[in-house]
């Protein structure tokens, strides 16, 4: 249902013609009708950030978050393009209110793909009539509007939560490790929860900071990352657990976008316990989890805690990494500082060598010097990755 | 001919059997009978640091870098083995001092390999008789002194330069793509001019600023990472042009190392101009030398100036992107931060095509916004590192 669950929202995805093929490029998701609501976005931090990227900024500050809708397309990402750049965001604005209502300025714009060419905007533009008449609020719109942020994605990443009353839905589209030259990180999340702007805003960076800002491919940031939250207030004023399941709900998305990191077939959640406050403990986990050594240890079902341990010593964080404890999968391999799988049985090792053949590996560092702590999920690095990004075209 | 290029040195290697299958594994360099001499060193600021490292500290500081020479192993780094570790390479010193004269504390230890794994003292230990019988000044001694500290280098790392009556010469291990996890870059560079210990201190730090300090392979830090540097005095005082010539010895080791990253098939040169400062290029060279996405693009030879653009809007530096020029190769491909391969003729373009071709593609980073300058040496990365580095077995 992703987007279309919660009640006051319509989306659809059709093909414009940016990408080839007669693939679905061109995604709309907003109140429908004459209804206006709340919205709020999170932004990549790239000074190299994208015209859409720009543009959104510039009509959630003219509008103080009272929007209508977004309008997002894949296959180019209209990024380093420069005022021509900027004047096709504007017209994909333009473009959505001429179709769904009100003026461009109620409209975000998201875009993903390749980045340093061209936007064909005609092709976009064209496509405009096809996604009002799809709009709809039904399962099958919905997953087409998420299918239409796709890049090398496997597969759409859906998410939804219910409880008393009220709803959220989210979509995103990943960072593939097949090829991050279109790797953006793209995520709309709705809910028919009534929230001013303000509120909007509030709850969306509380969510993405324990989301999609705690995840690591790559390690190299998108021109056009962009997370947007709508609130249609339909179900009135957000009750008790809200904040708690939106924070699912986009945990559930960005995990999902480590786990379909192509070329990757594993995803390790990196955790710190015991740092001396929860900032160096986020130090000390980024560090780990953007090791290209901890992602070949991972993609080698390798429990290699030297590596480990060599990265925590490298955070910028004043620890006495003899001190620490590392533990795959459940199992302490280090103790102090120093190996300890001799201290386990047989029984214990050939556990450990089965539970690291699992998708998910859990390695737990505990610092043992405070209070303070960290998750990051990350994925391993394949073949795959550097096939496809040996070039452009 | 290596370290023993300068007068009043002698060198050897042999195997000790730290390593299996008769390889070389030990190494010595000093001034030989009951010379002393000047030394400094520069270490890995690894929290994290090995115990040759801390021990060779200690040494430093307890001599005043007043030292006979350097003990080296290979294929066990001794890293991470709490007070066990530090013993062992207290005895490495000691057992250097039993042969060639001297108290343990004039001898810097270094060692590379394997990190978190009990170090093979007896094995290291039963090879000194043997280094002391091979010690000598000759260039087949000096090459087996520079094998006996290789682990996946495809090749000893060499460098010779020779003035107005003064040497240097030094070696280096590499950190090899295929193996980070053994991947301690270690050099030792010597020479035949008086310096105090500070001079020593202050020409090193110098010349690492400039070479080993602007390489990067992985982004990974090793816990052993050690350059040191010899002085025998017998020459007199550096006469004009020392300081430069120290920098090229170190360059052309530290270039060697970059050309040796197995899995590896090009090197990147990062040139940032026209920053805000020294230290804003740096920061930008940096993030473009260390982009996964930018080693995809040499590996693949494509000049994707949208990529390096990318990571100069993240290097944390507040500069306008679209001021920005990118040339690959002396060829202009961006300017002012768009695409402008349109204004190149069809020769131009085809020139480029060839030029890409190259083992050494140099990315010239225009940032048009002050005199700021830096450089840095990469690696493309390659599937032999991801196999390599799966496992420690």
């Amino acid at each position: 249902m992703s987007v279309v669950f919660p009640r006051g929202f319509v989306a659809s995805g059709v093909a414009s013609g940016i990408k080839s093929g007669g693939r679905l490029d061109l995604s709309f998701t907003g109140f429908g009708g004459s209804a206006v609501g709340s919205g709020a976005a999170v932004f990549t931090q790239s000074l190299s950030a994208a015209a859409p990227v720009s543009v959104s900024r510039e009509h959630l500050a003219a509008t103080g978050g009272r929007l209508r809708g977004v309008i997002a397309s894949s296959g180019n990402a209209n990024a380093l393009n420069g005022g021509v750049g900027v004047e096709a965001a504007r017209a994909m604005a333009a473009m959505a209110a001429r179709e769904f209502g009100g003026v461009p300025e109620e409209y975000l714009v998201m875009a993903t793909g390749l980045i340093g060419i061209p936007f064909p905007l005609d092709a976009a533009l064209s496509g405009g009539a096809a996604l009002r008449a799809a709009a709809a609020s039904t399962e099958e719109a919905g997953l087409l509007a998420a299918r239409a942020i796709m890049t090398t994605d496997t597969h759409p990443k859906l998410a939804v939560r219910e409880r008393d009353g009220w709803r959220i839905g989210g979509m995103a589209k990943g960072a593939a490790m097949i090829a991050p030259n279109m790797a953006t990180m793209l995520s709309l999340i709705t809910t028919d929860v009534l929230l001013d702007p303000e509120q909007a805003a509030s709850v969306l960076a509380a969510a993405v900071s324990t989301s999609f800002n705690r995840i690591t491919i790559d390690g190299c940031t998108s021109t056009n990352d962009t997370v947007v939250l709508l609130a249609s207030g339909i179900a009135g004023p957000p009750g008790v657990g809200f904040e708690e399941a939106l924070g699912e709900v986009a945990g559930s998305l960005a995990y999902q976008i480590v786990a379909d990191a192509e070329g990757g077939s594993k995803v390790g959640k990196i955790v710190v316990t015991g740092a001396p406050s929860d900032g160096e403990a986020d130090a000390i986990a980024r560090k780990v989890a953007n090791s290209l050594l901890v992602k070949c240890s991972l993609l080698g079902a390798d429990p290699y805690w030297g590596r480990v341990l060599g990265e925590v010593g490298l955070a910028g964080v004043a620890i006495d990494p003899a001190a620490v404890d590392i533990s795959y999968q459940g199992v302490k391999v280090a103790r102090g500082g120093l190996e300890a799988r001799g201290e386990l049985d047989s029984g214990t090792l050939e556990l450990l060598a089965e539970r690291m053949q699992e998708h998910d590996i859990e390695v737990l560092i505990e610092i043992n010097q405070g209070e303070g702590t960290a998750t990051m999920l990350t994925s391993d690095i394949g073949h795959g990755y550097l096939e496809e990004n040996r070039g452009t075209s």
